[in-house]
């Protein structure tokens, strides 16, 4: 298991990959993916299956009480605060087989590596699984990170609800992981988080290790539309007020903003809601949510100051109310050098070919970041493509990026 | 009862009023309207009413296959055939009060009058309620008049579901309006529709009576957008294929065609569905409806070719695929000229305030104007407000138009 590179460790990568292989079973999606939702029966199931994998590998498992899964490895000083590596296990609905979970069960895969050479560490060590990373069921996204970072209340967590009026709370209890453990966020060492690239950079440049600097700087808001019922037929367009319309010229102008800041700008409206929604009625109330993103924080500012300048445009073209009712930003963070630097020392000696990236997703570790040094090794992923049944990895794109976590990990761990 | 112009009967306005204000009670919608939608519970407990009403006034009540209920008041010469006269009882989500119920209950006004004054007709007469006119949970609109009148397959009607996949059939038996009745379309004399303008003609002009002389022509359709799940983060503007941009660029463009043909032009997109419509991931589905409408059928087709020529530009603008799935016209009718000159003479007699008009919506009467000579009456609403529920009358802008009504049914039954 050792490598030839003095002082360093390999992974068991056909372990790692059979893990893999039967998280890629639990809760499948329409084709080749998966569809795990947060707190769903198929979440449930992974998380009983992890949490059976860790106890084996001699972890001591912890449960807080947004359903934030800890699986310590003890170190030989456990008065040290632990390192923690981790992402989350939930999918979107049409989701991949590796987006997140492979985080999770690389983390997994240093700790049964470190078991099978029973290397101690000063540290201990935690592998862990955040709750609702996606944010598809329960907004917002990164909930669990977020409620353990100090980004949200944990009452106001167990209070939210799906589109079906399921509370998180109790949903939480449903499947068993509503837990009871209060523990410090002050009290870890650091974080660390492997995750496939969801871009296309790496696999395009025939590189194995992205070393995240931070992440594209997002803002996101929420508007609602209020128009008047109307006959489509006998209503001319003076008269009418529709919302339907109000947000259309959002939606498709919002996508312009996007191709006005082509490559590196992305601006989207993923999801419109409209009421009563049918053939022949004008439409008097609809939603949009906006998301735009750019890795220069100022030029992601311009675009979504020209975002909510659309608000009156729409409204006047559609004789609407437009309302600015909820707004939320993340990724405008700079991880911590050392942890930086740890990564890209650990990929120089494993001669793994690396480089700098910004995510343009959003991930647990920008949470974590707030309360401990944090960082991120990307993988390659084909394509660049993912919450998307069709993501897909080799084997050998992960093998070298999982080998720098075992290491790194290894160095903050004995640090 | 007479009116002081000489042959000529006035109806018992206060019963008219009664009755509707009964009916303004079953199916309550949020504020002051009716949410009463085709074979609910609450169109159960109308037609229940409806039919108690009818049988109270001595009808013989008969329900065809898919719902539509007949009440007879028979004629001296049983081998004639029928004059028909109704509309609808169901309404929009958030609908009025009036809208197709007033033409259904003018209808037992007409026979109760007649009844009062024990007044014979050479012809029977009949009160008829289609079923599901307004198209909400079923589609189409128009759906038991246009299996009446043999548009639709009477198994095809059966089979269709609403957006809960609940079917037609089914839930017609549950409601008990099931019927056997498998009356010969061939075999009515005549059919007469009263209803508000659901426009704001007459009541601005301050005329009583529309005379409907056709429809707007209107063409319908529905298309569907294939586009790619995608992460809205990492994807790139000109990686992605955004089926709810495709969607979003044919709204907000079909209401710019309304605009360019205004005042007289409407062009609508009321409904859009899309998927998997989640914060985070580009949708892979969308679909819209296009409804465009025009007095002059040369300038509604050209709207409406209009509207088909944004398939490319939208297409190409979101970089999805978009198929034309369905296609539907309607309203291009003349109604029957002996029966547009009947109603004129009896208001002219009456010395009711009239004028020609054309409608802008669907009626039951388009489809009962290819089997049978069919007119329809307008009367006025506050503002031209319909298919909302602040949609609202007068009792006196009411009267007229169903005086006209009951003797233009009484000569024509006699005829």
């Amino acid at each position: 298991m050792l490598l030839d590179k003095p002082n360093t460790l390999e992974i068991n990568d056909q372990r790692l990959w059979d893990t893999l292989m039967v998280s890629a079973t639990i809760g499948p999606g329409k084709s080749t993916g998966l569809r795990r939702l947060a707190l769903s029966d198929e979440d449930k199931k992974m998380r009983d299956q992890f949490v059976r994998w860790c106890v084996t590998a001699g972890c001591k498992i912890a449960i807080d009480r947004v359903g934030n899964i800890f699986a310590r490895r003890d170190g030989q000083d456990a008065s040290l605060s632990p390192v923690l590596m981790g992402s989350h296990l939930d999918t979107q609905i049409a989701g991949g087989k590796y987006d997140g979970i492979l985080g999770v069960l690389s983390g997994l895969e240093v700790i049964r590596t470190l078991n099978d050479r029973n290397i101690e560490t000063r540290r201990p060590i935690e592998v862990v699984c955040w709750t609702n990373e996606e944010g598809v069921r329960f907004q917002p996204p990164m909930m669990g990170a977020g409620a353990f970072a100090g980004a949200h209340e944990i009452d106001w967590v167990l209070s939210q609800t799906d589109d079906e009026g399921i509370v998180f709370g109790e949903e939480l209890q449903r499947i068993g992981y509503a837990g009871e453990t209060d523990r410090n966020p002050a009290d870890i060492d650091s974080y660390f988080e492997l995750h496939i690239e969801q871009g296309p950079i790496l696999e395009e440049e025939g590189i194995d290790v992205g070393i995240v600097t931070g992440g594209f700087t997002s803002f996101g808001a929420q508007l609602i539309m209020k128009g008047e019922h109307a006959h489509s037929g006998p209503t001319t367009m003076k008269q009418r007020k529709d919302a339907l319309v109000g947000a259309a010229v959002i939606v498709a102008k919002v996508n312009e903003i996007g191709w006005d800041y082509e490559p590196k700008g992305r601006a989207t409206c993923a999801r419109i809601d409209v009421s009563p929604n049918k053939y022949g009625i004008i439409a008097d109330h609809a939603e949009v949510t906006i998301d735009v993103r750019h890795p220069d924080p100022d030029l992601a500012d311009e675009m979504y100051q020209k975002a909510l300048a659309l608000i009156p445009v729409a409204s006047k073209q559609a004789n609407v109310e437009i309302a600015l009712v909820k707004e939320w930003s993340f990724g405008n963070v700079g991880f911590n050098p050392d942890m930086v630097n740890l990564i890209r020392s650990v990929a120089s000696d494993l001669e793994v070919p690396h480089k700098h990236l910004l995510s343009a997703a959003g991930h647990d570790a920008y949470h974590l970041s707030e309360i401990a040094p944090t960082a991120m090794i990307f993988t390659p992923c084909k394509g660049g493509v993912s919450h998307n049944e069709n993501e897909h990895i080799e084997r050998s794109y992960t093998i070298p990026g999982v080998n720098v976590l075992l290491n790194a990990v290894l160095r903050r761990a004995n640090s």
